[in-house]
């Protein structure tokens, strides 16, 4: 496709939409952010002019796509000097309406995966959840993400809200569960590696089976000898262990329902 | 090896360590458990005898892999008729010491992994921690672990407690952000299936990046209208609304440091 794309924003999922695109060769004409530096950067990954001021943002792109902060979205929006152009956000907690007024078409294009600069991925296994003011719209934003990914689907707002939700524990705090292991072994001094073919079997293990029949240790039983032997370990640490009881209860409530 | 082996226990574990004790040429002669449906089962899997009442368990065997409910070993052991041959017991949170006294020799072999029935495992990938009470049942147990997998150590019971205190970490809690994540996606009408892709990411992610690189989300940087907007719509559930917020919280406190 010749669409040419204007990206907004430069971060980290700005930065893996914008190679994705180019990859599949849109051009990517313009690149806008607050912080020179990044603006930069990704407009020479991708071949673009860059700005970092909103109302240098050019009308001459086909597609707008929104990866900025849901806070700033507003505030960047309102510096637009046109008003007709097909603007996307790429947000899992923003409704749709938050592009209303900013534009006469609009829409959302959310990829669901976490995506840190200089980690390679393959989007065409993403899947990625639309909605859009109208049927045209959602046509365009359809033919744009199916040719980025073989996992497309039409989702509304709330729903992807929900998602969001679920992505959070799904990720972020399963992320911060590694992170919390890894301290344990830290403080111990034992080496990060040692749980890296647990994490991935955990994750592998659910790829077939529901969690609910994937959980093992000692939780799940409230085998109290393990637990407080845990605790006990854990220390001088109190906000570790109030982590650690509550996560433990709630597992343990699960299987009793 | 010709050894001969006994399995104290007929679990995820047991079962999963004497499949792949078989599958290294060792002879399975006894599967002890007290639950007989459990012992048949995995008796007939590894071409076994079987026995519910401890005092049954033959002297026969060269080795004795405990693989039951740490509150149960001394219960089991005490029953044994024998006292020299080598007990290896395959807990994490439980000292050698557990051992002393039932038998002369004795030792630990720790394959650090979740075990599920039903869930083919390659057990050569599977880091091993072992312990013994002498240098010749050491180097016994290295043998054998080493026939195993790839990654064998020595550990002392300390420092394999903590290791399983990270495990839990990062493999049961983490399962159980996926239960949750889960409940989050039925409650609102969407398929398990739609967060694979990000589950099989994260956990592939710290193979290579450290969790403390790879966090994204709302809370790392307190994004307090998303992560209220959350709440919302966890709606009536107080106990994952707290849950949400004291991870939030952990993982915002992490970053500020």
């Amino acid at each position: 496709m010749s669409l040419n794309c204007t990206i907004i924003g430069a971060g980290n999922l700005a930065t893996h939409l914008a190679t994705a695109l180019l990859g599949k060769g849109y051009n990517i004409s313009q690149v806008y952010s607050q912080t020179e530096k990044s603006a930069a950067r990704l407009a020479q990954k991708v071949n673009a002019g860059f700005v970092t001021d909103p109302s240098e943002i050019k009308s001459s792109a086909g597609i707008y796509f929104v990866a900025i902060k849901d806070d700033a979205i507003p505030i960047v929006l309102s510096k637009l000097v046109f008003k007709n152009k097909l603007m996307v956000h790429c947000s899992g907690s923003t409704p749709i309406s938050v592009l209303q007024g900013y534009s006469e078409n609009y829409g959302v294009m959310y990829p669901l995966q976490t995506f840190s600069k200089g980690r390679e991925l393959d989007f065409s296994k993403i899947p990625v959840f639309i909605e859009a003011n109208s049927k045209a719209n959602l046509e365009t934003i359809q033919k744009i993400a199916s040719s980025l990914s073989g996992n497309v689907k039409e989702l509304d707002s709330q729903k992807r809200h929900a998602l969001h939700v679920a992505a959070v524990f799904a990720c972020n705090f399963t992320n911060h569960m590694y992170h919390l292991a890894d301290e344990v072994l830290k403080e111990n001094g034992l080496p990060s590696e040692v749980l890296r073919p647990l994490i991935e079997e955990t994750a592998q293990k659910v790829q077939e089976l529901h969690p609910a029949k994937a959980q093992t240790g000692p939780a799940v039983r409230y085998d109290e000898k393990i637990i407080s032997g845990h605790l006990k370990l854990l220390g001088q640490d109190t906000g570790l262990k109030e982590l650690y009881k509550s996560i433990s209860k709630s597992i343990f409530d699960h299987y009793q329902k």
